[in-house]
């Protein structure tokens, strides 16, 4: 319909085929767990149109995203809001699926608990989480697998020095123990504050060469700079600083990574902003390092 | 500490002790199945807010609620948010308990799925809905029991003759083959609007002295006066319509009730005073109708 | 300036001399009393900028009123936050000034106490109170003199039977029976929803040709029509139904009128313009009657 | 993407390929000659949102929209911010091609304006318009051709007695005369609210057999129903009365039709719904009646 | 009604009874003397709130605060909306008897107003004023006492040198002139962000081990941190930095403190959790410190 | 009227006479050419708003502004929604006209576009833009003069070299290539972060004792600081950083200035007071430098 000159609604405002793409995202609007505020499921919709409203051209990296890499948006795949394990199925089998078809997947969510469904596609993957929170529970609230629990569930499958916790500032004193206990490499939202090259030069040199699995939590920026997620905590990092921070991540070899929790009724277009920009600059990051 | 002079938290800033009330209020935040917007667990406390914030008096039936009645507010129950058998279980239980002891109680939401595990305490009931929807598809989403297919699971165990519901104006066609097959006693919206009192005079000889589990779907009101439910359905009653309607109703040999749907985050305050105002007109129907 | 071509902030967007004015606008920003929501301060302002943004041709009456009228704003009068009689005496003063200057006085709220302030400059007047609440409690949390006893307060110096309230569905239990022993004229909600012409022919005939204060309480509105109120009373007219009423009300003799009790933080715009309207309407109402 | 179960972005959810639909959508987020609120450009999604969170089921109709006609929606057309006449033209040619292609157009706006280019596609029409303004003046702060002029420009190409105004509440001392003058068919408001099935059945026999363009501006629903309006206009009809007004008017012959002026940023979802309720209803009508 | 497990209502969800508390909440919903943004009365409520959905172990400290310490909370003490003194006299005499019972009172507002009233209740206290503001004017809009003028009247009883002022960015020519010559010690906002530990230093050297009473005006934050409150000060620390500030001045003898001038009808929720945050770091600075 | 007291809709609730005035303001409430959010209109009565309820008196330079400046404002003049060329012409006359009276003119925003046309008036003039974005692409949706080719618009009419940007962080390609090129003067948001006193005292150095037209876009501003602004742009500066900033730069030798893009329907108030106190700091650098 070339007469209709159509906005196309994927990531970005771009839509490669399928076939094509070497990147492919898919939404999940998954709203299932929350024990406080919800709304996650209109969250892959307010970062797409984010996106569209943000430029193509990092100059943080000097080059059009878009020019480098071929970028598929698959849409939103169903969520059955009563039945978690249904879901968690088809989110498994969507990002296997994508990765033996050679292909990076990157997922919008949606609630957390999102990225234990999607990290079991993985073998031998590095988890680096960027989080406010530890999400460590054993339970919450009589729940085994929710947000609280999401990074304890994954270690139920993940040697715990596989696992890197960056923006920490909150837990149960259950969860700190455990984190203690099981030397789980952290690193607290005032050390990432203090001094971003030096947590990201650590960073780099802890996980090396492995594959990453990438997960952000966007409540590890302030609420100042992320006010709508679905349990806000003071005392983070700006947006600046994250920014600094995933533009060396990205350098890692990252098989997948997620970005989770905008609740957007209780945003004003910040947090859905900041989601597009962290986007782009990750990939900006894959494109220009060589793998 | 009555050197403080607290405001008390229950509804309309009440608080008779459990053992002496003969109406119970129990909050049920339950945020579990929706597809749509979501948000329902501040529900029951934004209904309290409004309600202490109108008068106890009603001037259409020229008494006092709290003179009349002892009221009681127990707060919220827990919710398990993936758990919704185990919440629903906590559901009956409370009410069956509040009912042994001889009170009245009524359900503060919160989805309307809450109503199923409210219903099963009471045999022989009739039930009398106000809901725009119908709530009768027999799945929704790949789930048996959600907001959607309620009164279907309802009808598992109650004969559809003992069904009545009012202010309907959307459903499937499925729904409305169901209903039809099963003659499902129906006023639609547009049939309250144009005569609330044949429409009260009908449903009061149609469920006779039978005992009643009335729920109310706050979402039967038109978005102008309900603009805070779950999903909007355009085309519903005013609020003083339903209000002379449950002046009504209040005359039925009621046993329990609930109001429910109520999405504060998309509301303005308007959905929570009409969901107070109804259920004081309610308590005062009752207190002056002798049982 | 006229190489500026500004924008007048007076209502209408128009802005006669003082002097040239047969009717004369106050703002009383007045935020003191609210035991709920608040923010009162804004009213005035928002209640001008809707204005600009109506037509000034009433299709009702068939005339522009400001060909008719000439129109003064004098702006927000000096609210002096903790002291409410200083505050009232400068209500008071200046109502009296306009009237005795010979124009007519219209205040926008603000707090509906100032209407206690504005009525004691008239003698011999008949007050014509639209509002969803009686307002006539003798004290209201240790207060004498608030929002919920300004009518109470205004008795003091006016015969019952010089008082008539439209629109009422609220009261305490002492203000019901204070109003029945001192036989206040009322007409309720949904007298006024069921028969606008009756209401408004009866209202007209009991007044006569007295010289009337006229005070509108926007709570009188249901809250889908006014959800911007301090205290919002569900169950109310509609807009039209009230636009109806006043068209006939403002061929009364009117010495002054206020617009009261908008609350803009909790305003969509929805109420600031239906007070502008009604304001319009009542300006009509008065061009186009012979006095 | 069968293993994704994506969520397709049309109106209502379904989409149909071009070549087999017999209705086709299309959005025209033109947001440029406002004088108050704008913001229209997210009107288009909005209401495709909202219509995926209603039933396609009518009730009133006794049918599935969907099961009775082949509806595709072709997206946003680009519209170009400074370059009203070249985005008119894009109107103008995709109105021609779908007509010419034997399909019904349906617009999704966006500001008023566009009816002018989408009209200037059909010969010898009746233009039949719901409306709270009249849009008659010649000029508007400087504009000949914007929201405010819109009807007044599509008169230098239709003759007087072929418009019909429905549901008018405001227009200048200029319109108002010029509307007299041309003897331009005029429903008022009130004239809907006190008897719909009259002014349904007058307006269904003044246009007769004759092609309709139909235009929808929202804020023809009085603000209490449409707060997401650029312009409100309190005094209008309810929801309900409008949809019992276009489940008459869809019986006329019409060629296309828009629904305009819905602005986002100021609506709390109850506009984009009466919107997407409103289309649903014409569809049905249409679906129902033979032509 | 363990057949319930209702949530608590007080600071935390947690509720000790008062006799086994050695920290008593109790809130001011005072919202009397605004001159620009009010809605202070919800306060206190949106603090709890936010309170219930943060953790109780704090990672700075390495403690669960709600283990070391026994917490009460009273709810909200009434307010009369137009009699401040009275209001007044009932905060002083709440304080008083609190800490006569050896229990440290802890204030949530409200309107600054209210530390007036309680810093009355100490002799020889220290005050430590956290604040963009000084407030030491000596009479606003009219008014000697009011949340501009708060600090002033304190020293009406304080000697200046007792007055510790940190994150002033605001003042009148007068209260400038005045802290000059009575030379109250003073921290600028700037000088705070270019070096918390400094600061924290000199002011603990400052007050010594002099009992203190501290109070936080929640506008010291710069209005990214702290968007809902009643005059935003652009210009602030964040929250991380008042954090980190709280924690060494929670070493200090502190004998009371409040935490005031939240407005929750301009907040998004980032306020009211940055001001749960902050008391959960002074409480556990506190339970950590030897007294 | 003395006896009224009014407030002064000026910027600062002042206003002097046009005559005595050192310094005008205008509003330019043009909401033409926007892509994505819009509702500029309201923004220079937004700002007026927030200036009114900070102080005048300066804290950094020690004065205050209204004691050493005569400061008028002009309100806002007259925008022709589709005329874009119109309005122009009658923004160049204005500040033609204000520079010509020896006044200094300051232009409330309003889109960016407004500062191509008061730039014209000025010939010799160094443009100093703090700005997200570079504005320098040739076309942007078939527009060659909006907000995103403004400063592109300027250098047809200003020696590139003549040029300086501070605060980028976004650009097209084509921009990016084109500012390389052309060799504009550019700090991005990161160098202002990271040292303001080196950017501020290079900046001063390469602008020296030019003429200067600052135009300062809100966007520059991270969005924690400034959410309302059409296009955020995550990753910016602080509000105090741009404090620190415009208080050097207020020493050069400014003949007009701007601040612009400001959106009221998205903003929470915290742009309008981060706009508001811009200004006041360049106002306050203006005062206290020799000239």
């Amino acid at each position: 319909m070339e007469w209709i000159t159509p906005v196309k609604p994927g990531f970005g405002g771009f839509d490669e085929p399928y076939e094509r793409a070497n990147v492919v995202f898919v939404g999940v609007p998954l709203d299932a767990t929350s024990s406080y505020r919800s709304g996650y499921r209109f969250g892959p919709a307010r970062i797409r149109e984010a996106s569209a409203n943000l430029e193509t051209y990092l100059t943080s990296a000097g080059l059009d995203v878009f020019e480098r890499l071929n970028i598929s948006d698959l849409g939103d795949l169903m969520v059955t809001p009563t039945d978690l394990r249904a879901t968690g199925e088809r989110i498994s089998r969507s990002v296997q699926r994508i990765t033996k078809d050679g292909k990076m997947p990157i997922l919008l969510g949606g609630e957390h608990t999102l990225s234990y469904f999607a990290f079991q596609s993985f073998k031998d993957v590095f988890v680096v989480q960027l989080d406010a929170h530890r999400d460590l529970r054993d339970e919450y609230l009589g729940d085994k697998l929710c947000h609280a629990t999401v990074m304890r569930r994954v270690l139920d499958h993940l040697p715990p020095e596989r696992l890197l916790q960056v923006g920490i500032r909150s837990c149960s004193k259950e969860e700190a123990e455990f984190a203690r206990e099981a030397r789980i490499a952290t690193y607290t939202s005032e050390q990432v504050i203090d001094d971003v090259p030096r947590i990201a030069a650590e960073a780099r040199k802890l996980v090396g060469k492995a594959r990453v699995y990438l997960t952000i939590d966007l409540d590890v920026l302030d609420p100042a700079f992320a006010p709508g997620v679905a349990t806000p905590e003071p005392g983070g990092p700006s947006t600046v600083e994250i920014l600094r921070l995933v533009r060396e991540l990205g350098k890692l070899n990252i098989s997948a990574f997620d970005v989770v929790e905008l609740v957007p009724p209780h945003d004003d277009g910040t947090t859905a902003f900041a989601a597009a920009k962290i986007i782009y600059e990750l990939l900006a990051a894959m494109a220009s390092s060589p793998k």
